[in-house]
């Protein structure tokens, strides 16, 4: 089964592909950047979701749906958000297909244009903010706190199954409050959401900041970001939450009255995660054998694999098997029997470690009557033999140390590829040899870093909140800076 | 709260939409024919996706994402599916926006078109069977059960909200099995699932049955559906599951090596509810003072509303509130507590009525004296009072007797306004001017069937699974028929 990965070492990226493809996540479909997402890829999704949406539950959001269509126009009513999203995008001309004179197939019905086109939401601020208009109108109907699970449409050129697709599954939150003190809290609590998330969940150290200008969220005033270390030292944006100041109430004329009866102009934010996190997942933790998934969100946590020579063994494993997934699942472990006899052991082990199922399970005759079970980590592929008799503790546990020596893992991984540089010489070798994360000081100017990127394709990333005040020169420029910014190339 | 809404029994229709817009469940957006279903609906609909996904999983099926946009030459390839679907729909024909050369907002950029069309997905049979292509090719990989969670387009011309939208949201399944055998055993098993939610947790009593000729859908060779009367006596269809025979493996050319090495297509299924059902719900169950949820559906099922005069009063009947929430919520039951100062007793009351809250507790000085508290079912208007001791097993009691009565109700009513006719005369008479469903002999023609249609605007809602099989003749020409079938107005 893992015969075909390609080797992270000598090709990331068809590694990448390849993991993606023989792990059964999602593959390509018919339609050009559109991916379909299968069964087991799905499931990581379905936990990842469930996950997220208690978080933003217990932080007093509520879900909500808006249409996928959303009206031209409404795109050119803010101005930096047009500039930003209303470009590369799935248009709706036409309502009704009929058939050909000639009788071959299908054609556009040329009577059915419709007056005014419509964009598929590649983002759903205008026709959120449209209805937020009749919603709003004293300090009493604030905030508003909704989110929304929903596909958008980004008509983007090079696509990457999870990284970069036309069409792609999120979450949206779009908030609405009185004051701004209140949105700006907001944007900072759902960074920490995430963050909290894709660290804990994910087992993917990230990095919280704030966006340089040029990288903001069209129509933003503030953007947050998390970013995290991929395994080849390029950063992945996993999450962003945007303090929209009054820019969409101003462009949709939602306006409130406060407790002093003064007229004012509403203050928003947004924030969104989507399958790109998948993508993360993936690249953060998996080897040549493929998937590693953090036993929080893989979709079964232990698989049991029998080994047997005959049906009579086959049946007293099976039986013995039974009773150690209801020990396992009377502590919320989920578990699976493969009692498949047209596989064999070695190919359901390849199978599994394929598709990173933390713990397997190998039965034997020879485990059956010590009362023993073989238990293998996919994290560090150790094997250990374990008495059958309180396997269930064992586990538990076992899965709590394999949830964290990921993280700690990927950690390391990314101290050893962070640089703090002086020199933009230093910084260009690490850029193009070595790859990873550097610190360094920036003027603070968008002309710098635009040229720093034409030269070196590095990013700035973020700037770090907890970044220390220290006295610096720009690396490019030798203007005074104080503090360093997250250089990297990214996904 | 509850004025503005129009008597059921005077104008049905407007009495529907004021639920929907009184409650807060949805509304009209800015674009023709798509909804805005706003938290408190998005929360009864995610009590529906909950438990119909866990009885979706528990029969075996997996949740997967198939691409929004589907090529136009797909539908072309099933004869009868295009004819049904590929008629008014949403067309993406270009990919890119650009500003106008006047400086006056954005237009599509002719130079952006599309080689092939892209239709957004008013279902998706196409999409998925030229995936599945790929992933059988022998009796090993099947059966495949899939279910997706989606939004679809049809470009219907008169909307309302939830029974008939542009977009709306739905799960459609779709299986692929080795034999006809299997491929109807699956088709029937999830009929009885629709059944079983649609009864046992929206409490509307269905009709089981077959769908004519006629009314299949575009590609089945039989669909299931169930049929439930509203409050009008019209039908809704509530739920369909369709056997597909080797139609899309034909059209797609999906074929598998079955366990003798011979070749043979694939035999499928799909089946699917929607966002409809919110509209059944809403029809079934309602009265002229709001909605009425069944407890396994509402989004909180017990309500406290504090009756009080000053602030001490308000914070002796917060804490007792505190108390029998924990104890409700450690027996499962789910409950809000409404302790908001800008809105009067009255004002609340009229609200949770609206919003079909199956419980209220109201609270005030002299209950707290008293050790009591006054309890208001919804579905009946009773109250009476309770000793707070002890009251969540009086809810939880409460609970079940309300999730029968409506059912009950809902039972009694149907089987009033069920008629079983042999002459036409009758049977015009009670669909003009009784409404209701009618049990009548049909010669099993569709010309008869369109006659009856064109005539009374009466058609077959379905040939009960259940019916009699008895010698009869038909309503309308005479002919002899087998057995009745159930004919009503339907939405």
């Amino acid at each position: 089964m893992s015969k075909g990965i390609a080797k992270r070492s000598e090709n990331y990226s068809q590694w990448y592909n390849d993991i993606v493809n023989k792990a059964d996540l999602a593959e390509n479909s018919a339609v050009r950047g559109s991916m379909v997402i299968k069964p087991y890829g799905y499931a990581i999704w379905e936990k990842m979701q469930a996950q997220l949406d208690k978080m933003f539950k217990e932080t007093g959001h509520e879900n909500a749906y808006f249409p996928l269509f959303i009206p031209k126009s409404f795109f050119s009513k803010e101005a930096d958000h047009v500039e930003g999203f209303a470009k590369e995008c799935a248009v709706v001309t036409h309502y009704r297909l009929r058939n050909r004179a000639d009788g071959k197939g299908i054609e556009v019905d040329p009577d059915a244009k419709l007056e005014e086109e419509l964009i598929v939401r590649p983002t759903s601020e205008t026709i959120i903010w449209n209805s937020y208009k009749k919603w709003i109108q004293s300090y009493r109907d604030l905030p508003i706190l909704i989110n929304q699970w929903a596909n958008v449409v980004r008509w983007e050129m090079r696509t990457r199954l999870f990284l970069r697709t036309a069409e792609f599954l999120w979450q949206e939150g779009h908030t609405a409050h009185a004051t701004a003190e209140e949105a700006i809290a907001e944007t900072k609590q759902m960074i920490n959401v995430y963050a909290d998330f894709v660290e804990n969940y994910m087992a993917v150290p990230v990095i919280k900041g704030t966006k340089t200008e040029n990288e903001r969220f069209a129509g933003a005033l503030e953007t947050y970001s998390i970013e995290a270390m991929m395994q080849d030292g390029k950063a992945l944006q996993t999450g962003t939450s945007h303090f929209l100041g009054q820019n969409f109430a101003k462009a949709f004329d939602v306006k409130f009255t406060d407790k002093n009866s003064k007229l004012d102009y509403v203050w928003a934010t947004s924030w969104g995660v989507s399958t790109r996190l998948m993508g993360a997942l993936i690249m953060a933790h998996s080897d040549d054998k493929g998937l590693i998934l953090p036993p929080k969100l893989a979709p079964y946590q232990v698989v049991i694999v029998p080994i047997y020579k005959n049906q009579e063994q086959l049946d007293k494993i099976t039986e013995k098997a039974k009773e150690l997934m209801a020990a396992l699942r009377a502590k919320g472990i989920t578990v699976k029997y493969d009692g498949r006899d047209t596989h064999r052991p070695g190919n359901k082990f390849a199978e599994y470690e394929l598709k990173g199922v933390p713990v397997r399970f190998a039965i034997g005759p020879r485990d059956l009557e010590q009362g023993n079970v073989e238990v293998a980590r996919r994290d560090t592929l150790e094997k250990k033999i374990y008495p059958q008799e309180g396997i269930a503790d064992v586990v538990e546990n076992l899965l709590d140390e394999i949830q964290k020596n990921m993280y700690n893992k990927a950690l390391q991984f990314r101290k050893d590829n962070t640089y703090t540089v002086d020199t933009y010489d230093e910084f260009k070798d690490i850029i193009e040899n070595k790859g990873g994360f550097v610190l360094a000081h920036w003027d603070g100017s968008s002309e710098t870093e635009e040229k720093i990127k034409n030269e070196t394709k590095a990013t700035i990333r973020c700037i770090p909140i907890d970044a220390v005040e220290e006295e610096g020169k720009c690396i490019f420029t030798g203007k005074p800076s104080k503090r360093r910014v997250l250089f990297a190339k990214a996904y």
